[in-house]
């Protein structure tokens, strides 16, 4: 395994280190006959860039990650075999790392890292960079376009950030259009200029924030997710926090639903109207299409969709590097006093942005395949 | 696939449906050496039977679940190969559900089922019934016979139930051994029987409760998880979701952290003094071993155990089977109304405990054979 | 992993010693919605007993092998759930091992098994026995009544033993009927009696015979085996070298190949006259249908089947079991003299058609899956 | 999956099609800290470029080859992260294929390939050609390099081709070093010679052969190989027949074997005088360490190996590019008249050497993994 595959079916391998020549990721089983061209890579990751989000709190290496696809596509069509893409690291400052080469940042993988491998790439975080995602998020962009024949729509934003919470689907002010139109990706104007004066703040002090990241899906087909193990929630659980940063998940109801009751919590299930098109293949005889009062389930039931919008929301720690003066251990187990320079986001919540939507759709178009193969 | 394989390597199959011949599960990668008798797993499965929380809130359906070793041990010790272990079903009153054949109840897996399927059993829910966790509480403890050789220990107990939250660690009023002494598995008495009177008051009206369950893990090494996708944190989100009613899972500061900065979050490393003993193997040379002034990490960093105790929370959602009339659609789409008779809890939080463990030990024990794998 | 898992969709994961409470299998990835009773799984184990082939050289152990279905069939159709079968084992006579247990047998796998694990089950070969296979067989049973629906006809039998070749499809006196009329599986009476003669005599020497299985199998559509390590042949392949005493695999024109010229080898493609109906979905616009000439390539191009019969050959060793006098060594590295007493096969080719088949159909049944995964 | 995945732990992927941008292999799960430079990759790559063995039957397609390793090593050193291993497509004659677009190549997988995906790259045959094997290559050379340590040593010749059979080890005139100095890596100049010429007459023929490679490997400890279906042999079953062309193996008596009596067949179990040093890790205790008088087993006994070497035998078809004229179809299921010309092998099996010993290099690497976790 080498913990470095995610998928069963519909695969991904990501690969480098930030540092290194370059990142990327091969992608294996994704079906062919699917229309992919360079520039759907490459949007993705420019939604990821520092470069797309000035002021928002990005760091500011600024890197052109132009995607390369190496095998798998013929005549802009997936061919059914492996899809390697590769994105060439440029603008390292190798440099800025060699004060930290013999100490263990707090917060970050060091030191779990050299005890796990004895040896690490100290330059930039090595493999535990968030400088990986870009493997993920060019991956992502693969599974978007099989996914988008059948209508399926993922949607990500930043719900919260350095401690102030924008409005949600449904809430007064919620505008998901405006979420493209700031850099931190929040659905609120207000909240968005209220949160950079906060990270403008903390910028200021040498400090960093955390947020939420909320991600919605629609157009999901009922039935999608493998129990007991391979639910749609416990896929996706997975996935978020395998995210650096990530601390938490919770789908639909989440966390509140603990302290509710079953009469408040169970959705209602009613009728469709004129029934509806299924994205992949049809219902099966006798069985009718149905649809919720409520959403508190977030779009899974026994760990299956139910056709209702997937929703779920993932936290993400306070960047870990700050300028504030720390105090950690170095390799001789001495005390060491630690002020890291550098770019650093103080808010890596927007740019987690593509990489929760990419993985989310990693997630689906996995367990579309394997929907495929559950009747005779 | 089918779903219903855990781990790679320390790897579990479940099979069984709740009114069926018997539930089980099938061990494979355990290796050979371990002493393991068969009252080691009945000891665990009588810990999620609702006869062991009586007045808890649990369901009156008393089966005897003896486990039986149908391979894998020999004089007492495991050998290496498969360990199956069956787990006949008794009592099942199937008849009761007949009057729920053509129905959907809200809040269950009744309808995703029959869609993704096309069939279902639909006895007592059939696979997606709560009786599916014997399985994994038997192979957990093999997980956990396997795991307290190195002197792991996983416990876990409920902080909060219908609605009312206990002390933790670290809190005033927090003991441990008081989980053993009330049915609900809650470390203070005064919330306990809060939390019995709440539920019993919830089962007068047929409605019912959710809660929290968290689980601290002692004793475990550095080291463990492998990044990126298998990180121990992933794994352990993907482990609580795939459990039924699970609605989110959050790590040390878990979704608080999203509202803090840099400069609190961060766990400041310190040096141990006098070295410690490592119980899978020693460090590697240069690597000094180091502890954290907090733990808001949980013990994670970067996906790999820091030796600091494992800490999650895991938030389940109430029932969905209660008395109280609800409406529904039957299968002809038909809206009914349905009240749900027959034996069920009030509240699974304190059942649930033994699985979250159980699913914690599989977790552990697969990772620290692929540790086993990393170094030359 | 641990080794006892096949198949990645359509997996099996079998269980059981010898002399263990049982053997079995669990499969998990089954489709929901195939008719399945337990007597299907019943006939094929009394294929593979020795009463049903006496004089046929096999062992005396006569067991009743009666097949339980533990989970994942309801109202006799597959849920799609895990299906659970467990064989008690009976009429162990474990004593007749006790002499062994110090001792090491000649092409047995007694010591690579104690070199590996450190424990050995010494009795009647524990894991590494024969009775093993009946897993297999009850597994191959779920498998075959998959593959039944599209019409796919799995034929083994014994196409050479103790040194005797039977005439092969295509020669004069090939009848595969008669081998289900000699208990030896051979397709020609003739041959079938001068082995049984050449067995007798073997038996009376103390001594063993080995043989080939040769298998083909028709109705099988073009386009299955994934390239490039999941190929059609290389799944085989691993299928049957995972069958004990088997020492070599060869697809079509096999080992002869290596000395002939491209322009014997090529099968030369040739229009099929009417089309024909495929069994698992049609083929592609623009793609005709097409036979061979000749199938020098045994139904496999490029790792992917072709539509014309799958055909290869299977090479057993002679049963290491003899009761000759041999020379070995004992756990205090001592040279002993070693008579082997018991029940033991002379020449175990006979048992083995069935074993040899239910590979087949795992293989079979899990490629046709993973074949539903490859297009859009 | 997807098809293109090989290994459990120690695991590779390869890419690339023949006319694409460029192949190579993503190795997952390689240990950290085993000494790797480019040099190591491209050593191996220079074995299997045709410029190598000019006059041996090969294609005169000579590519420079050049590894580029992506990620995954630093400072000389494997950080235990992925390798990402590319090697670019220089010198491709693409338009050598165009007449071959609408046509159906006997012996080649043309047809099968577009039946199964619908769509396929006609140059050179795509992912089918023989220049995939440079991904296995490459990813092979870091598995010997982990296997290096330890000492096992992978040994491969050509024992026959074009009907005509070199010497074994043991027989008169087998000289391993002699492979080096031939082009056809044949262990014996007299045959090597009468080799070239048969095949020299082949090729003005537009004839082309097939042969046997041979496949000894030394070092290897006692104990390799998961029971009962990831065996040493059903492994290397596997990889073998993963290889294009090939059509069988055999390990030790192989084929042979099946009419041979037991008493013959079995391997006499001996004391080894003084011990012996075991590359990976120590035996038990009680256990002895024995060796064997004969090698009938090929090295492997119950699917683990002995400790003896392990032998196998791969047979490889003739190659089915040839210029005589063939018969055969094409799109519109019209016969057509086939010349084929363009550079091609007349006999692939000399470079096919390097590539043998590439997988068996990853099917070991894997399985020295695996055995780290068989035991307490």
């Amino acid at each position: 395994m080498g913990g470095n595959r995610f998928g069963t079916l519909f695969s991904v391998t990501t690969f480098g280190e930030s540092h290194g020549p370059g990142c990327g990721a091969l992608v294996d089983g994704c079906p062919a006959g699917i229309s992919l061209e360079t520039e759907d890579i490459a949007r993705e990751l420019r939604r990821r860039r520092p470069g797309g989000q000035d002021g928002g709190g990005a760091s500011t290496r600024a890197e052109a990650d132009e995607p390369e696809i190496l095998s798998g596509i013929f005549e802009g069509k997936t061919l059914g075999t492996p899809i390697a893409i590769l994105i060439r690291n440029r603008n390292q400052c190798s440099g800025d790392y060699d004060e930290l080469k013999d100490l263990y940042r707090p917060g970050h993988a060091d030191w779990t890292w050299e005890v796990k491998y004895g040896i690490r790439d100290h330059r930039g975080g090595g493999r535990s960079s968030g400088r990986e995602t870009v493997g993920r998020v060019a991956a992502g962009a693969v599974a978007k376009a099989f996914l988008a024949g059948p209508g399926v729509l993922i949607r990500a934003w930043t719900s919260a950030a350095a401690g102030i919470r924008a409005p949600g689907p449904g809430e007064k002010g919620f505008d998901y259009e405006e979420t493209k139109k700031n850099p931190l990706g929040v659905p609120h104007r207000g909240s968005a200029e209220k949160i950079l004066d906060r990270i403008e703040k903390l910028k200021e002090e040498g400090d960093s924030a955390g947020g939420v990241v909320t991600c919605v899906v629609t157009g999901l087909p009922p039935g999608l997710g493998d129990p007991v193990f391979d639910k749609l929630d416990a896929r996706i659980a997975a996935a978020m926090l395998s995210i650096g940063a990530v601390k938490g998940v919770e789908l639909g109801s989440g966390f509140a639903a603990a302290s509710w009751q079953g009469s408040i919590n169970n959705d209602e299930p009613i009728p469709i109207q004129g029934g509806q098109a299924l994205p992949f293949g049809g219902l099966p005889l006798g069985v009718p299409f149905l649809a919720f009062k409520t959403n508190h389930a977030g779009g899974v039931l026994g760990g299956i969709s139910t056709g209702a919008p997937l929703e779920f929301r993932v936290a993400f720690k306070p960047v870990p590097s700050i300028s504030k003066k720390q105090r950690t251990l170095d390799r001789r187990d001495t005390v060491q006093d630690l002020v890291i320079r550098g770019r650093h986001d103080v808010c890596i919540v927007p740019r987690a942005i593509p990489v929760v939507e990419a993985m989310t759709a990693l997630v689906l178009a996995d367990l579309v395949l394997l929907n495929r193969c559950v009747r005779v």
